[in-house]
């Protein structure tokens, strides 16, 4: 029974640039960006009723390691704008899962003929993993459960 | 026996300022000061033979948070200084320990009549705890191995 | 004219924790709390109609760099917890002003007798200063504008 | 004359993860790769006789924001690891600039055969810009200075 799980078919995260983001140059520190996609995907699970660190009964946890991540930027981000971070499903793998991520801001009607400004574009691929506290990092196959949440609303 | 324990009467430790730790002012982002003082802690701990998160038997690991931190900043840093980073022990508790930390950079033998130009000056608090897998923290005494060259060394 | 200033007596930030920003020990990173601190305070700022990094016009900034931060940690904050960051005036100077800060965290009904979890306090002091381009910083009086409303709202 | 600039035929950034670089999961959090990648090539480009941000005479600042950036993680980093950060030259271009980054740990002579363990792999594409103080950033053609010395120094 998920029908309590709201049905999104795009998802997106609003996000306040901070003052510590920031670096000398006066823009957004570009690693910055890799947070806030995780804190997008992070959303994102907690919007289809996901926790992202979950307990396992023998003390272990279930964690997303990352396997490989990118993001191009294309216009600089500075402080107090708020971003919005669009996340898609690009590939569901056994014990995988790839998420796109579209920053843009919106910059009012009179710039780029009314478009949100694109600021960046990245992706992250993450597999399913149990850490046991003696360090031991285990693949394991993506939770049904979350696979069919995911798909039914991250298309 | 603790021969091979160097001896030290005053531990300093260096540290460049990094690009991502500036912010859009063009100077270091105060809550960095923080990070800091807490890489100053473990190499200095480290240098009398410590190791800061040890892992105990039953799974659970020894580590130390903060029960108070202050920090006295007195001059910007800059991207790419080198700051001195001198690690004082103010006090020894049964159960916690406080550590004084002084920040410098030498501006050179025309500044400040050759003296350091003092940065920020902080102290942090920290006590001795367990934590379990199950997310339980305990306050423990400080080992007495960790106490006796503390004592030794950080005077 | 500030009419349009909404009138608080009491400004409250809330703050999810987020993954990045825990340890390996599992709870916040102590660190992080200078950076809430400041998020609380620009939000805070933001409320009276305040900008925080404010341009002049002979191209220099007008910025808020810390005299001394402190903060005391009375419980752990865990990842996904939903932080209550309370904002209030202590004092205001001629050139300086100082907040403090208290973190809570709502647990339910059943602990604490339904009162929030204390977390931990803290407090900055800033000074008003002019930056400009080629890295002179000058401490000034904070701006009148700028005191009226937080003695308006602050209280 | 660059007869002082040391000649290397391979640059290596040795960086230990510092506690507040890793997560609840007991590992370096992925977005911290990021960050070293830049510490690596700030270092890099001082061997050289480099500075990173160099301040034109006209007030503004030559920096270097980023294209791409990416990154493929291997095996899991920790607390108090001592990583090796190889960079290598992969392309320079007009106004721009792609390096790539090898993150390598030595576990001794018995871990993968005596071979360094590969933790990550990553690149980084920057351009040449001008900051001015009133936000305008403006793509430059690299500094002939400084391609002849990356070019005699990091092949």
């Amino acid at each position: 029974m998920t029908s309590a799980v709201p049905k999104v078919s795009r998802f997106v995260h609003p996000r306040r640039v901070q003052f510590s983001e920031t670096d000398m140059a006066g823009i957004v520190h570009f690693a910055e960006f890799y947070r806030y996609m995780e804190e997008a995907e992070h959303a994102f699970l907690r919007s289809v009723g996901l926790s992202v660190m979950m307990h396992n009964d023998d003390g272990s946890i279930l964690g997303w390691p990352r396997v490989r991540c990118q993001c191009g930027f294309k216009a600089p981000a500075y402080f107090e704008d708020r971003l919005d971070i669009e996340v898609r499903v690009q590939r569901i793998g056994v014990k995988s899962l790839t998420l796109d991520y579209v920053f843009t801001r919106d910059d009012g009607p009179e710039a780029n003929g009314g478009q949100p400004t694109l600021i960046a574009e990245g992706s992250m691929k993450t597999v399913a993993c149990t850490f046991t506290p003696d360090r031991k990092m285990t693949s394991v196959a993506v939770p049904e459960a979350l696979l069919d949440r995911i798909e039914e609303v991250g298309k």
